[in-house]
């Protein structure tokens, strides 16, 4: 990372919570066996792929603005916040890398965005080439204010990587110019975006440019949000309720209880919430975050951290309502939550989050890309029936025409690092206690082991200093310590344990994990999981995959919970992955019966599981994180 | 029925079969508490409300040719078929009530229709004002021939309902110009239905006017139908072979061991095929109906009888994919199912067929419309969790842009008479003891019983004859008979007891079945129904509704299968309807917990469940066919 000089910024409500910051992604080396390699490969791979495709297809040489009616490559209204996303990820790329071949290009296509950039301050492909006349006409779907706020990202990584300036002072006239247009004075606009993203972007540019008139932005989409008469109604009078609730605009977003609507908009608006709520010691706005978040974890989420089961909006299901057949559990919505969960942890130092962001983490983002880097899953189904037509995308795919999901991996995976680490003045947090090295403010702490596989870990500290050390109990774990050869026994507060102390070079923390192969039941409300169980070991939800069991239709299976599971090799999978092994049931097939008032009649067998984020890496397949529960 | 003189029947080869026929409709007059209703309210109230729904929407003045681009209700292209099958609907009416405003109303509209006749022989709406340009340029979608079977039907039904000829000749003319348009012949096109109809249809037009050259036409469509190169891909090169099989198209149909694609347009071609192997003796086609009709019954219908559960393309599903909460299962397709079944029983002689026919009959078919007989279901889900989004459409609607349901619904009730009794030269066959009376050829015999809730029956002959009178035990049900007070002990033979002597006016056989509730299980690969049951008495199919189980989510309770059910006077549905009731055991719900380590707690509860069609009548409920089992 360039050492950009931060501005001052604007006065943080410190006081008022207990503020902990994650790791600047640069500041963390990640070396585990499970994250790192997907984060190298997001450098090698997804990135570079990924850039290719957005040259293919014409999503950057948009921005040449040449685009004429009758010309193939027609700018599609998102097709810009895929370009930012990129810029994001590969400005990442550089602060981790320092590749001079990568930074070169990432200014190139820097160079050409910001030459997009209009007299008045505005920056959009579509609305600049193909209808101009539409310029913030339909706020409620042309996702205008979405591409603006993922620009902004991209610049403020942009800068951060390079310390160039270019983008980043485009972004800002781009902002002042989308303030001017917006807000309650005379003349202006009482908009809010239809796919909400702008806000957390606008919290992160008054951060790196100390402007609060970014974050006062941000506040007056948040507030202006779910308002009565609905502005999106205006904009469309045939919208219903139901159009409002999936926008999270049917009621002021401080009165919202529960998660809603469409999920990615609303972990994005959500975040939003928590950045300007941190920023300005706004409670109120914190309560609501606090709201829905316990309505995600407690009611709305997949086991393995997926969310948005309503396949037809993309959206929030009711309570309990989470078919695992046919989820949506969109790869950037899991992303999103992470963002999310990062923000709440941070603000208040309450593992719960964490807990949610590891489950996320481990298990619904990374099943969203392949081993191989450049395969993605848009939907993340927790069930596959192999010989089914029905659902469709059960293999992943190279590319989308909607391709949120791919660029969303490239501007992610390289962040990684910073979810592991939080730090304040007061000490540094170990989130996740993967393979890693922390190196800031005069801070070095290394950390070893195999986890999420290994359960021996080991916390070596690296310079002299007085500081709090914690560390969170991983989901589905027990730990004791040793430190420097001394069993100690600190007592976890909100999954936390600590240890003030002046540090001296060469202090080692020994953790020794217990991570026992947990059974899990569902709330007997989700319907398809009810009378199922499912497995993990540590923060890794397991699944069987057909071809590990048989070829046979999953639903056949049964598996008693009531045994002890062994851990072995996983086969076809990276070095170090383990599977879990035990006794299951198979109910027989009975001949041309449908439907047979015979008894079922069962045969002991076995069966594999393995990670579920792995699945589908070897070849087409079933799979199941549910299975049926034995009480033989 | 007017007595129409029928015409010579061209040669059928009924040596070749054991061909029976269906009844008349005016032959049988149904008494039961369960379908008499049914066909009384469709006369009352089914069809004059779809006619009204059709003159409002602009459906029947379709007809007058008068819409030009710019005006309102601009004819669709399945419009036709929708006005064809109410005034097929209208004319079994007539011939059951001899209602003269009915009467009058219908010659009316005929008149109209047939006023739009083209002077080439062309009858359809869209295409002569709308897209005049595309006749019979795009079959594999534009429904031209679907239409155009319909208007034969309705005309075939016309003709014997009222006598008149001139909707009959219009239709006969069509059929000739449409033979001069399809063929192998030099100049003609080798296209064939994109929605099939039209064979089943040809062929009751060869039988009502004794002309081989209409049945020629059918066996056309249906031998053309799959050959190589595609009529469809020459039309789309864009179709795939996906696109091809979802139209039973990828390969010929005497190939085909699987009943694919979509359900309503496949049912409707396997019963034309099985037309055409009746009235030719073609024996390798008969062969191909026995292979996809076995493929329906033993590994694609809901135990209900509803067949084809993908939804995007409303298609028959690979094995034993049958998700119960989102089964596509159309009203249309099992009113289909019944059209193939009767055709296949009445050539073979087979119960299994009419196994398959009193299952939709009794539960897929009647699930589709309300009790006031005018709310319909397009879909019919086995499962409804009463507080999903994403399951729409919980509640009947009154009427459909495309209105396919609604509109078979006013030409099938009427018919219901026809399925309850076959017929030859050589016997009467009571396919379903409902309570009726059957007169025809000299033979009159009177069934008496509450079948489907009670369990003793009386058929009464009414007439000296000496003829074979034949009688199916039902399903699930096993029989004992007494023939004037005489216990009698025939053996059945394919699902039917005979009983061949000379009948005295009086003799009276008493038929007392044993219809207990029977538990099925799902084959295990029925991946939504492994570890559920579901219960059945005689040919209903009971369902759990959460407004008679305490409001439930109704995968909290459990039902063990080893228990006596108890028959109870089923609440707030029509007198006589006998509900089940017995023990149930709920899984307590944990507080704020999605997934828990915990084991599962039961609680000791009562269940109530009605019969599956009778579902959703009583306000928006959730509801269940399979019920998770008990192993406690």
């Amino acid at each position: 990372m360039v050492k950009t000089k931060k501005p001052e910024p604007f006065k943080r409500q410190e006081k008022n919570m207990k503020n902990t910051h994650p790791a600047e992604m640069n500041e963390v080396k990640v070396n585990d066996p499970y994250l790192a390699p997907r984060i190298r490969q997001c450098l090698e791979t997804t990135i570079p792929k990924s850039v290719q495709h957005c040259r293919t297809d014409g999503r950057i040489n948009a921005f040449k603005l040449q685009w004429k009616e009758g010309m193939p490559d027609k700018p599609h209204v998102f097709w810009d916040s895929d370009v930012a996303k990129v810029l994001e990820g590969m400005a990442y790329a550089v602060q981790l890398t320092r590749d001079p071949e990568m930074e070169k290009e990432l200014n190139e296509i820097v160079d050409l965005v910001v030459s997009a950039h209009q007299k008045d301050g505005y920056l959009n492909t579509h609305f600049t080439v193909v209808e101009p006349e539409k310029r913030w006409a339909c706020l409620n779907s042309a996702h205008e204010l979405y591409c603006a706020g993922h620009l902004i990202e991209a610049a403020v990584a942009h800068f951060q990587a390079t310390g160039r300036r270019n983008f980043l002072g485009a972004m800002c006239r781009y902002a002042d110019y989308i303030a001017s247009i917006f807000g309650r004075g005379r003349g202006q606009k009482r908009g809010y975006p239809g796919h909400e993203e702008i806000e957390l972007a606008l919290c992160k540019l008054a951060e790196v440019t100390g402007k609060k008139k970014y974050l006062d932005l941000a506040k007056y989409f948040v507030d202006e949000r779910g308002q009565s008469p609905s502005y999106f109604q205006k904009e469309n009078p045939q919208w219903t309720s139901r159009n409002l609730e999936n926008h999270q605009a049917l009621k002021p977003v401080r009165e919202e209880k529960n998660a809603v609507g469409h999920a990615v908009r609303a972990v994005y608006l959500y975040s939003g919430m928590a950045d300007i709520a941190q920023a300005t010691g706004d409670k109120e706005l914190l309560r609501a975050c606090e709201a829905v978040f316990d309505s995600i974890s407690q009611k709305r989420m997949y086991l393995t951290g997926g969310i948005g089961s309503e396949r037809s909006s993309e959206a929030f299901e009711n309570d309990y309502n989470l078919p695992d057949h046919s989820s949506y559990a969109e790869s950037c919505a899991s992303i999103g939550l992470v963002f999310f969960a990062s923000r709440m942890f941070n603000i208040t130092g309450d593992g719960k989050y964490m807990d949610v962001l590891e489950r996320a983490l481990y298990n619904g983002i990374p099943s969203g890309i392949s081993l191989d880097g450049y395969h993605y899953f848009y939907k993340n189904l927790l069930r596959a029936d192999h010989n089914t037509h029905w659902l469709f995308q059960k293999t992943r795919l190279e590319w989308y025409d909607c391709s949120c999901c791919p660029t969303n991996f490239c501007r992610f995976l390289p962040q990684i690092g910073s979810y592991l680490w939080s730090a304040n003045e007061d000490g540094v947090k170990l989130n996740i206690p993967a393979a890693s090295v922390y190196e800031a403010d005069g801070r070095k702490i290394t950390v070893r082991g195999d986890y999420p596989y290994g359960t021996e870990i080991e916390v070596e500290f690296g310079t002299g200093a007085e500081f709090t050390f914690s560390m969170r109990i991983p989901l589905n774990c027990s730990a004791s310590f040793s430190l420097n050869g001394k069993k100690v026994s600190p007592v976890p507060e909100k999954g936390y344990v600590s240890f003030r102390r002046t540090w001296k070079k060469g202090d080692l923390l020994k953790v020794s994990l217990e991570m026992p192969v947990v059974v899990f039941r569902a709330h007997p409300e989700l319907t398809f999981n009810a009378g199922h169980l499912a497995l993990m070991r540590g923060p890794l939800v397991y699944a069987l995959e057909s071809i590990d069991n048989g070829g046979r239709n999953l639903s056949q299976l049964l598996i008693s919970a009531s045994q002890s599971f062994k851990l072995s090799k996983a086969k076809g999978l990276p070095p170090g992955t383990i599977a879990l092994k035990g006794t299951a049931y198979e109910e027989l097939l009975p001949e041309n019966h449908l439907y047979t008032q015979g008894v079922p009649k069962f045969r002991k067998t076995s069966f594999t599981a393995i990670p579920y984020a792995l699945w589908q890496n070897r070849g087409e397949s079933g799979m199941t994180v549910w299975v049926r529960e034995y009480f033989g």
